[in-house]
């Protein structure tokens, strides 16, 4: 079960489709497989990045099942973000009665004011009962700004809170900031994806080896060469970081690197263009000069 | 089967819950009764003000169940609006298959440009196949304007699109300009809630016998007296109006007029305060005078 | 100068434009007799319903001066609201240097989080020094809402905040809130807009005599008359509040009354169309049936 | 004057200020010659990374011309974005008189639908006659995103709009998209910072020889060599492209290099804290190991 503890690199996944726009269980393992050999420490699936409003409840299931059944031990963190508690609930509810670690909630965009945002994390956690969650801080994606006096009041009261999605912009002196009111008696959180120095981690999924390594380098306390390695991937997560068109950019790298059969993204979504296509092919080997071969897919 | 033809009352129905927040179907009868016996030709469920996002998928389908057999030969549109397509599509099959004449589709609020709404509408009527749906115009609601030239042409794109869910502001220019583009060659669309002359009809449906007068006035060609009937009820609709807090108004009302037994809305929502009851209270007796007498329960 | 203990009503003025779009002093003149005339207690200019953000520092200043030289002692609060602080410091100092009683802030809307809003506020009283100022809670006009415990908190750090000018919806009970805080020590505020017992007071200023005959009748305990007059007007105040086209509503009544020589709005702005003209006209006579003859302009 | 044969590096400059948020107007002199030592083409000024809207009418003013008078024959652009068509063309007349040589436009946010930014930007042409504009397309800063077709009939329909400032994300595929609408008959537009095949060169203010360099190498066909002289300095990219805290950056790195007296923004604004300096400096230190030496101030 997820907890207060949990540390390295926990991977943001894709979700397969095919070309149809159907779920892709084959594609799934692969997927999962690739992720596990790079040295993840854990996973985090149907999160903004897994295209999550696009599946059904029954879809949501099946997917997490697959990949809770190929992740071996790691632990798996679901996204079970809804318009409402009682889908919430009874996501969570699913996939913790098939392994997962825990989930991850984004509040909704419109909440007004702080005492709302920390009232909708009181009534989830009411929800969903035992079950321990990560509270993702995402003002890019929602719109929703949640102050760092919020999150200490979140923590306060709700001891099922454990883990900090960190994804807040500009979020350096955040994560400064939360650690620092530890000091002042705050319940010590999880921060997924700050600890690294590195403020973009979650763009960097489709090479989870170079962010284990980043880690590992960091984590030995080989500083500046944890930023060489990750500095020479930096042209292509700026690339991906453009929204709208980010997943499709990671989606075709992945497929690219031979993570996936397809590209696809379910609709509404786009496809990368052949000038995009281009492009990612110049980065990806300057890449592959920089940093030695790599498996990559001839382009079709 | 809904059709562009649809005209008359459709009452926007709220959903019981108990006072616990589970869905209250006992009440849902009550509430059926109460909309049939007031003269309405038709139901809408499910839309913002049935707290639609609240409901897990199992519960809407059986909440659309309980409607349908309870509404007799009455239409019932249902709204489906999700966040993604497979959860629309999977909701639009479950409760066409029990009976519903069709279904109601707000889009989501982050659409940018014309063209994304267009496209949105286009690729829900893709997913959900020959169903009509209504198109539910509510920027208010959800940030999203949508203009007149969108709106045509997701008519001449979408042949199953066959209604407006007319409730954006300023409005009633808005109709006049799609009635002039119908005389244009348009196909024509049935516009929910702005025939009457009436741009808060939505506002109305805990008085539904009123609206059905005030419609049978207007068809009657009686516009002084259907003004006469509708300015009674504007206190209370200019109450009900506000933000928030406007569907604890509205439930709060249908308890004292016995269509349930419980004004509850289901959690994250409003009570009506001690003082805002009193002003119901005060708002309604004064009602009862000007309107001869109705049901109204004590107040307990 | 404007303090606390601010009472009665203080109309929200619209700006005068001739049909080209020019500043309309000669109007500006008649428009504020026609205030004064109807026993109006104070008089508030360049707020959003005074088009204020489509004036020039230098037209501003001028209507502002023509303003305060006709109003006699009516004290006369002036909106100066603007995307920076060098901007509102500077006009501030203009128009309390001609004799302006306070001025008006609605903060802009991209404030994020709590504390945000509290630093604005202190950030605005800072750059004005000693001007008494009316805080401005208008979250339908700028996305932002303010809750009580920052309005507290703005009260409790800047001495300088006199008056609340409340258009928050729902808002009868955070008027509530914020007098029960006050009987826990926090400073009184003038609340403008609230205290009739009307929420929507500020569509009213087309018809400032009924609204001040609101006032005095409430203030002398005739609670069901004041209701009879007001509701007497809903059936107008309901159709100006239309967002975007209000003004227009607004601006067409006030010259069918004679007290403006054109109806004109600023680039950009609407115009009301020939059938809302109809229709405004339909109810003005409804209304003169109701409460007596007014001096009502023959259509053109 | 502008016009649509505009290319190479246009300079988006930051206004300085002193520490108690003077405008500095020595500073500026210096920041100038900066900037015309590293070889830019233009400047543009009073964008939104130059804090215009803290800015009253005079010092706006009073800055543009001190800018305009070191400038020498460089052609400057002047943001005179405002909440109103009025103080627009107040500002735009003001700067033109003084020199410059053309100006620049963001949309405000809240305008619905595509008509109505086409009407916005066929409201300011009128408004401030032969000027030739900038469009400024920036929905990461104001939320409105500007369709190409939408870009498409403003040019086609506002002879002086002349420049596209492109900073839409995904945007690479908009300026294909436009360029390739320019060959079906579209009139050519300059797009300022597009060209370089750089997507984030609005970042790079504070290395303009470096964005001259990357802008010669790539006219000379130099592609791999202008990937790797950028790709250095991505790092530092990445780190000032924080929203809220990009500008902070931007300036304390032009204090470090001397082209700033002081690295102070105008309240509300947010400083640098200490951990984020110490990162900048690791950043730099590692830039001047890769490129060579470059002036840098020692921290203090």
């Amino acid at each position: 079960m997820l907890d207060e503890s949990a540390r390295g690199v926990y991977i943001i996944s894709v979700t397969p489709f095919d070309k149809r726009g159907a779920l892709d269980l084959d594609s799934t393992d692969r997927l999962i497989d690739f992720y596990v050999g790079s040295g993840a420490d854990g996973l985090t699936i149907l999160g903004m990045m897994g295209e999550a409003p696009k599946l059904a409840h029954e879809e949501a299931v099946a997917f997490t099942q697959r990949v809770i059944s190929r992740a071996g031990k790691l632990p798996v963190v679901v996204g079970v973000s809804a318009p409402g508690l009682a889908s919430l609930a009874a996501l969570t509810k699913a996939v913790m009665d098939r392994g997962a670690a825990g989930v991850m909630i984004a509040p909704p965009g419109g909440l007004k004011g702080d005492d709302a945002i920390v009232t909708y994390f009181q009534n989830c956690a009411e929800a969903i009962g035992k079950v321990p969650f990560a509270l993702q801080d995402f003002p890019q994606a929602n719109g929703l700004f949640i102050p760092v006096a919020v999150i200490e009041r979140v923590v306060a009261t709700c001891p099922t809170c454990v883990m900090l999605k960190h994804e807040d912009w500009p979020g350096l002196d955040k994560i400064t900031a939360l650690r620092s009111r530890e000091k002042h008696g705050m319940r010590r959180l999880s921060i997924l994806s700050g600890n690294c120095g590195i403020f973009l981690p979650f763009e960097l999924a489709r090479f989870p080896e170079m962010l284990v390594d980043v880690y590992t380098l960091m984590a030995a306390g080989r500083r500046s060469e944890a930023h060489d390695l990750f500095d020479a991937h930096l042209p292509l997560v700026r690339y991906e970081q453009q929204p709208g068109v980010g997943l499709a950019v990671r989606k075709y790298v992945l497929w690219r690197r031979g993570a996936l059969k397809s590209d696809a993204q379910r609709k509404p979504g786009p496809r990368v263009s052949r000038e995009t296509a281009a492009e990612i092919d110049f980065m990806l080997e300057r890449l592959e000069r920089a940093t030695g071969p790599r498996s990559v897919r001839a382009a079709s």
